[in-house]
């Protein structure tokens, strides 16, 4: 059985031995480079967790994993020229380093290397595990437009901002652990129940990065904190400050929101005290200790071996109590 | 048997009908919105034509069909925020209309709607359609690449361009006629030839291209002709210009490649004039004609039905005495 230092390594070799063409090396050297930029390798991880926990073989499961890590990765060049992003993991991001014209095209054929590892998934689980990826990529792509369309709304609901951050994060969570269980021939009841684990994991992940955006450490986060603020995107925080505030602190957040001239070194620490001030952190915490309950009640559900669901259940945790 | 035009019409029903969903409305409008502008429809029109002179059914093929066009059309949307385009059939781009975000969310979610339009093929033909979809859609990315990195370069051979145009545009159609011959079930000889003629279908087409971007009328083009001229796009009649001036000849050519201040009323019109010089108009038009002959060759050496064959013949003279 692995731990999941092993499977982090498992991973991590798997993905630098995916063959990558040298022509045009404009287009292959910065997705060589998007790869080896590391990460936490999450979704391919909670892949071959599941197989194995679900008594499949994990080398069966590597294809599907790696198409997810290689599609989470397209999401991410692209998204950076979406919100035209400087660093990514601490680095130059591709579009500032190749181009825009060539960031769209990485991100594009990153996506192509995806499906093509899909692909190679054995016969008697393709139909499957393809539609599955087809599924999420969609959804994923639905979620960042909803988040799109939230910086020209006055009021998104709280409702609205779970909805979304299924679409973009979770259900991708979902969708990894559901991969898992479908190579390794998991009952539906089982493949269900892990998939609604991992849309859980990630409702709180997505949680535990607003929170970070605000009160992360830049060092360990990887970038600078407050970025969320400055862009006044709509994150939980915001959208429970607009909510909750009384009408004297909702003028100052106002205020705040409507000066395009703010200054960094004051907006962010005038918003996070009225983050603050209306108890947002322990309200976020709260929810996402909720989601992680839940995740962790799914997980034992399934009736998989203790050591197995111990794996995921401290991964359930570390996730949210990471600082990056 | 089918006509040409009812090949067409059958191809914009099925588009047509292609049920999107209507949430988020900004993500799926853009793509409502661009296959409703219309075009050729010229991939998925090769792909139920090879399937029908094969003796295959047709309706069977018809996912595969829409698959390209969805991917042919996503290209375009990430194509025209690469080119920072204003219109594309005479239409505002999507990018223009609801801003680069959103058109590079919109591309990426058009090329998994072509990816689950793709997976609907019938499981006899799918591993082998799904192989050539995402190895097609690769190339084109690859030639989307290298004809950026050919605006970096002094010197680009004609036959490093027509390495590009092969992967960026030829490839494909090849694959929409490989697509309908292994659908439809022809010999491997068979499947070989008639994307062989799609290739040299689509080098003629590109170089077509070429043409009327000089030489088009703009009315029926949809656009502005001297486009590629203005951005020193090294088109096979500027790199031919190139290879074949005297060294007079080169030197004006050059002044007028590194004026960036050159105005389209004077350099369109004097950089057409050096390539009516050197009869390159002359000089593409038999090199289309040539890629023409070989296609012709290639699709009576699969001994189709002669009407079939006849109809490949007149669509592939069409393509290159088209006005648009």
């Amino acid at each position: 059985m692995q731990s999941f230092e092993q499977f982090f390594s498992l991973v991590n070799t798997a993905i630098h031995n995916v063959k990558l063409p040298n022509v045009p090396a404009n287009l292959y050297e910065p997705i060589a480079y998007t790869m080896a930029l590391g990460g936490k390798r999450l979704r391919p991880i909670l892949t071959l967790m599941t197989c194995q926990a679900f008594r499949g073989n994990i080398h069966e499961a590597m294809n599907a994993a790696l198409a997810l890590e290689f599609f989470h990765n397209s999401t991410l060049v692209h998204d950076d020229v979406i919100d035209h992003a400087d660093l990514r993991r601490g680095k130059p991001t591709v579009h500032r380093k190749w181009g825009e014209e060539t960031a769209v095209l990485c991100g594009d054929t990153m996506f192509a290397i995806a499906a093509r590892l899909m692909a190679k998934v054995g016969p008697e689980h393709l139909p499957a595990t393809m539609n599955v990826f087809i599924d999420t990529s969609t959804r994923v792509f639905e979620g960042q437009q909803m988040d799109l369309d939230f910086k020209f709304l006055t009021d998104v609901e709280t409702d609205e901002y779970m909805a979304m951050a299924r679409l973009k994060t979770a259900d991708l969570l979902g969708a990894a652990c559901r991969l898992g269980a479908i190579i390794a021939g998991a009952s539906p009841a089982n493949e269900q129940a892990i998939y609604n684990a991992g849309v859980n994991m990630g409702l709180a992940f997505q949680l535990q990065d607003d929170l970070l955006d605000v009160w992360g450490d830049p060092e360990v986060f990887g970038k600078e904190t407050g970025g969320d603020i400055m862009n006044n995107n709509k994150t939980f925080l915001l959208i429970s400050a607009i909510r909750l505030a009384d009408d004297i602190t909702k003028t100052e957040l106002r205020r705040w929101l409507n000066d395009p001239y703010a200054l960094r070194e004051q907006k962010v620490p005038a918003v996070t005290a009225i983050y603050e001030r209306l108890g947002l952190k322990q309200l976020t915490v709260n929810k996402i200790e909720q989601y992680n309950a839940e995740a962790v009640k799914l997980v034992k559900s399934t009736g998989m071996n203790p050591d197995d669901a111990d794996r995921f259940i401290s991964l359930i945790h570390s996730l949210t109590s990471r600082n990056a």
